[in-house]
């Protein structure tokens, strides 16, 4: 099932996408799509909806993120093989993955726009899988972590390539533009997943139509399992976490010359089994 | 005033420490320090206090960290310059301040243990100042940034030395173990603080009565007034956020051989006008 966050009119609320509609959960379980991941309620919810009638029109919401209050969104860095080769530094392949967090509201929603700060022309698109984390835990085995998903949605990790360079190490300031990435459209529940899904899930780029990057996590040098694992031996994963999987290769830094986003492009990110999420670029509101 | 969350039994609250004992301002006010500084409740709740009488005994209630669920915790990296003077690479001063992000769930509180996990034996301390935010701002004026200070703070920023350095970039691993650092034991709210106050603190350091760190901010390379200058040019800065401001030279990893922390060390961290975190060490309980 597609669960969304929402806003209809000035209320917020959040729910189930169907074909035909929305069945609006909030309105009939209160909380939010975080609160009910919280509470260990998603099962609930999708028995729920399974026998709920839709009660809103695509038409009559703008989609929000679909978990709003994550307590941590953290981010994988370089994860796909070919992308490491990318970096042409005669490096090995890392032991570990990079770490890196951001900030909720660096990201907007589904079919907003991203904003170019007045700081940077350098604003790029990484397409990613990401994960939500449903049942909390620490120190989870690699063979138990996907009891620990309770769906996926997908990234564009929107980031400004000079600023994550302001610093020797550390990635964090370009990575934290308010509105500079995206997350959405919805979040899939698990039960639509299987263990070879989640090994072998084609994430494809677009801009302006222009395949950027097509990738399959058979590539990963961390795939999820790995990761949940990995992040729990120092997070206490939670229900709510946003977990970002990392971006195969074709970002735009890495041609010659750059292709950075400009005002007005389009950016196309698809997740086989899971959607597509879609977001223009303007320059920032001032 | 010294501005504190607290728990009494069963009970969380928050409130003033007096001389005499606690003032519970969640039995008054409701929220929490948290929330009151979100809805720009401060000074009300300053008011109150100074025209009311203490409800508890310091001996009935055990101090949490003052902002408990603050939306981003920002880290300065490498902030003194006789600090990486340390690093004696021959690199020249950076132009801008290394930064990353820590999970509230990896500090613990004033007289509460620091965990050793059983994934490393390189736990160290970092003393540093601790900048609560109380008014919201994007890029901030460094003539303006004095304004958006809500209070000051202690933080023991806590370090497994071995996992910052399991990606090439990126320290977040190391900085973010369950427990592994410590903030408190209150704010003290900026009506104590003058300019000329936050331009020259001293922070030290002890380890089992060893003096280890000690400097002003005097020495600082990037002073609080660029910090939050900076840091609004992307992140929104909000009512509750946590800034640590780095630390000066002097951690165990410096010393050779290095010294690490041990189950049974006591750290205490000083900071002029502000008071003294203490904090013990035990290995994780598994």
């Amino acid at each position: 099932m597609r669960f969304i966050s929402f806003k209809s009119g000035d209320k917020v609320s959040w729910g189930v996408l169907q074909d035909d509609g929305i069945i609006d959960l909030g309105a009939k379980l209160q909380g939010s799509l975080f609160s009910i991941l919280r509470e260990g309620r998603l099962d609930e919810a999708r028995e729920l909806a399974a026998r709920s009638d839709v009660d809103l029109k695509e038409a009559d919401i703008e989609l929000l993120q679909p978990v709003l209050t994550p307590e941590k969104i953290a981010c994988i860095g370089v994860n796909y093989a070919n992308r490491n080769a990318e970096y042409k530094d005669g490096s090995e392949q890392p032991k570990f993955p990079s770490l890196f967090m951001r900030t909720s509201d660096s990201f907007t929603a589904h079919r907003q726009p991203l904003w170019r700060p007045p700081e940077s022309d350098q604003l790029d698109y990484e397409g990613e899988i990401v994960i939500v984390i449903g049942k909390e835990g620490r120190r989870i085995a690699e063979e138990d972590a996907y009891d620990h998903i309770a769906g996926l949605s997908i990234m564009n990790e929107g980031t400004l390539r000079d600023w994550v360079r302001h610093a020797k190490f550390n990635v964090t300031q370009g990575k934290n533009f308010i509105n500079s990435g995206s997350i959405g459209p919805w979040m899939v529940s698990a039960d639509e997943f299987s263990a070879e899904d989640y090994e072998n899930m084609r994430v494809r780029t677009w801009v302006n139509g222009e395949l950027r990057q097509d990738d399959t996590t058979a590539s990963m040098m961390f795939p999820f399992k790995y990761i949940i694992s990995y992040l729990s031996k120092f997070y206490h994963l939670k229900p709510g976490d946003v977990i970002a999987t990392g971006t195969p290769n074709g970002a735009g830094a890495r041609f010659d010359p750059p292709k950075y986003l400009q005002p007005g492009d389009e950016i196309k990110v698809e997740v086989e089994g899971v959607g597509t999420l879609i977001n223009g670029v303007i320059d920032e509101p001032l």
